[in-house]
């Protein structure tokens, strides 16, 4: 199964050549402005680079499009559709595999390799797509069910139409933020006290994480915003990143009603630097560990009949955190909060994306639909610190010797979310999704 | 106060030479692509002509920025900020005014008049700028109330919050349409009876307009979305359109808890063609008609100590529909079914937009900020058919000899708003905001 390659790639790198996720990257001193790249190990390859080497000669299909690869955003390589994405996909592999058909192109062109090749950590990455807009969906059935318990009691945890259809909201676009960019911890109007007569202007007192997946579109329905079927659904999505939805429970608790969170979330939703695409996760899809009630049948527009459109892709979240011994000196330490799974959803991408022009709405390359929060049903598998935590009611301990503790985020804390799926020298990864936090204004 | 000019202007006009609101055309034959234009009385025109036949020349303050004059949008001249707006607005007053200071720059200059001087009904009208952004307050209090009231009774109409902040959500940018594209009518999963057990896949049966005004940005916060006080918040504003943010009743009822409208909304939002720039409208600033409660004073964030930031513009919605005489011909009818006026707010743009970015949120030259629904508190005042008729249990009777009447919209009907300030000879208004309901799919 496992492709092996020329490059020396670590086993455990959630960048194998079975990947080659794509991303958008810059560099200090090499790379002045933003160019397109994919991620293979411990590297960035750049495709201009390859490009103007001659390296992608041998692939016929992507030669009338170089254009798209000398780009400081993806969405015009994305509109090319995925089977060109998946033939270019494989002819990258091919350029890196140790039996290479191509040696020529690229293995045996050390110049090349030179300009082309940057280590990732050498390199900043950017928000990899122009997104027109971003759409946050609340997919995740074990979060929703949690949340609901806390705030309605377990008999009237779901509302009467989440088992209907996948419950979603508009985002804000201007909010997604490249994994590593700080997290500027958000203030406005929060009640003091339950029984409150009236609202303070504070820092939020209760920030959160939220993991999720997100999947960016390659095809648009415009500008007359046809509805997309369950059929063709699959064709519109380009690929899939990490996200976390950084929430303000104290902002969002006093806001939401009657017209959902607004400035709760519109501070902040970092992604994961790299697109997984599509076709790369193929071998990974799944069924939702979800079973349907009988009685709420999905309507046919959102029946998918089965098809395992859901992936099996184990998804953690770290925390790495300031401690302060008792020396004075400050250290850092890390403890897992979170082991779940992607198929953790009661709806998936394409049925989400169908469920979202059901009604005409247009839909354009780059547009953003994030899943909602990822929950196992178990204690280590939730998505929020809202569920650890039962809303700040009972702390996370945490693993160090200082006997640290959360109910919501510190500043200081870095939060990073990571997945991958596959097995050993196979891995179909994201990389780091990682936002620390830092001080209100 | 009228400025009088050397074209002949109707007085009712809403494009007085005290106005020249900004656009986007494209017109058949004369000009393929999009480019920005001035409306003045029944003409629109062309700026890209003004610069090459040199009618802009005794103008120094425009000239370094003569390329964004030359664009398919306004985020370029938008960008250019408020200062230089209004010299350039009032020197192309100038050089309309009867008495113009520039005589041989554009009233002596008849070919260049030809080349840049369109009809505006022989052009089209785009949406004029690129809208990164477009967020849809509740500012309206009276539709708050009498929305409230439909759905939880008199003693609960307002929320807690809505007296401390304006209530809003995010909106869908792709959804913004030009005035006089057609609106189809959306279909989605609406409760068949309120007793239903299980939604229906159907065409709205509640299809709905809402008058509303709009305000575009000219200067961002970002990228580190820094709050914007209340002492800059106008300086971020560039203009102001009518807006129709359709909504389809029964789609909203179902799916909008707990996070809001999603699909009820994101089919289609109209604008009118032309922005008013903010400081056309300085003329028509005024207080809110709304008395705020002593015990809900607000925070001192959104604060403005009573400056007048609201405007006096008499708005009004006609419905254009046909009706079938005995004979089998068809007619169209029109009955005016709402007299307003703008200042019927809770909540001033300005205040919308220090909310919107009191947690950091990032905005963009471009962004689109809505006012929410426009309702007087008399019954012919009102800004949406959801009011007018009690959720369709009192059909609203329409001025016309065969007895027509509406709960809702049907497919066929027409909604036209239209507004101006100010007075004969000098209005200051914005020009239909039109769309045609058309079959669903």
């Amino acid at each position: 199964m496992a492709s092996a390659s020329w490059l020396d790639i670590d086993e455990d790198s959630p960048f194998s050549i079975d990947n080659i996720p794509f991303g958008v990257i810059s560099h200090n001193s090499r790379l002045a402005d933003r160019q397109v790249a994919v991620a293979v190990g411990e590297y960035a390859i750049l495709l201009q680079e390859l490009v103007n080497g001659g390296a992608l000669s041998q692939c016929p299909d992507i030669q009338p499009h170089l254009d798209c690869l000398r780009q400081p955003s993806l969405n015009d390589f994305a509109s090319l559709g995925r089977p060109l994405h998946q033939t270019f996909r494989l002819y990258l592999r091919d350029l890196l595999r140790a039996d290479t058909p191509y040696p020529g192109q690229l293995r045996d062109n050390r110049q090349l390799r030179n300009r082309a090749f940057f280590f990732r950590s050498d390199c900043a990455n950017h928000v990899p797509m122009i997104i027109g807009d971003y759409t946050d969906f609340y997919a995740g059935v074990n979060h929703a069910r949690n949340v609901g318990t806390l705030f309605r009691g377990a008999q009237n945890a779901l509302q009467p139409n989440y088992m209907h259809l996948p419950v979603g909201y508009h985002g804000r676009a201007s909010s997604i933020r490249p994994s590593g960019c700080p997290i500027r911890r958000p203030a406005g109007q929060i009640l003091p006290a339950p029984e409150a007569a009236a609202p303070v202007h504070s820092a939020s007192r209760k920030l959160d994480m939220e993991l999720e997946m997100a999947a960016f579109l390659c095809k648009g329905n415009g500008p007359d915003g046809r509805p997309i079927s369950i059929a063709e659904a699959s064709s519109h999505i380009f690929g899939y990143v990490l996200m976390n939805d950084w929430s303000a429970r104290d902002i969002q608790a006093w806001e939401y009603v009657p017209l959902g969170p607004f400035n709760s979330k519109n501070f902040a939703t970092t992604i994961s630097p790299w697109i997984v695409l599509a076709d790369a996760l193929e071998p990974h899809r799944c069924q939702s560990t979800t079973q349907r009630p009988v009685e709420s049948a999905l309507l046919p527009y959102l029946d998918e009949k089965s098809a395992p459109t859901f992936h099996d892709i184990p998804l953690s979240v770290r925390l790495e955190y300031p401690i302060h011994s008792e020396a004075g000196s400050n250290d850092k330490a890390t403890t897992t909060i979170t082991d779940t799974n992607a198929s953790h959803l009661m709806y998936s991408f394409p049925q989400m994306l169908v469920h979202h022009t059901v009604g005409g709405c247009e839909m354009r390359v780059g547009d953003l639909l994030g899943s909602g929060t990822i929950s196992g049903d178990t204690a280590g598998s939730l998505g929020s610190l809202l569920e650890m935590t039962d809303n700040g009611k009972t702390p996370l301990k945490l693993d160090d010797s200082v006997g640290s503790q959360r109910t919501f985020l510190e500043d200081g804390d870095e939060v990073v979310m990571t997945g991958k799926a596959g097995s050993k020298g196979a891995y179909i990864g994201f990389g780091d999704c990682r936002g620390i936090i830092v001080p209100a204004y």
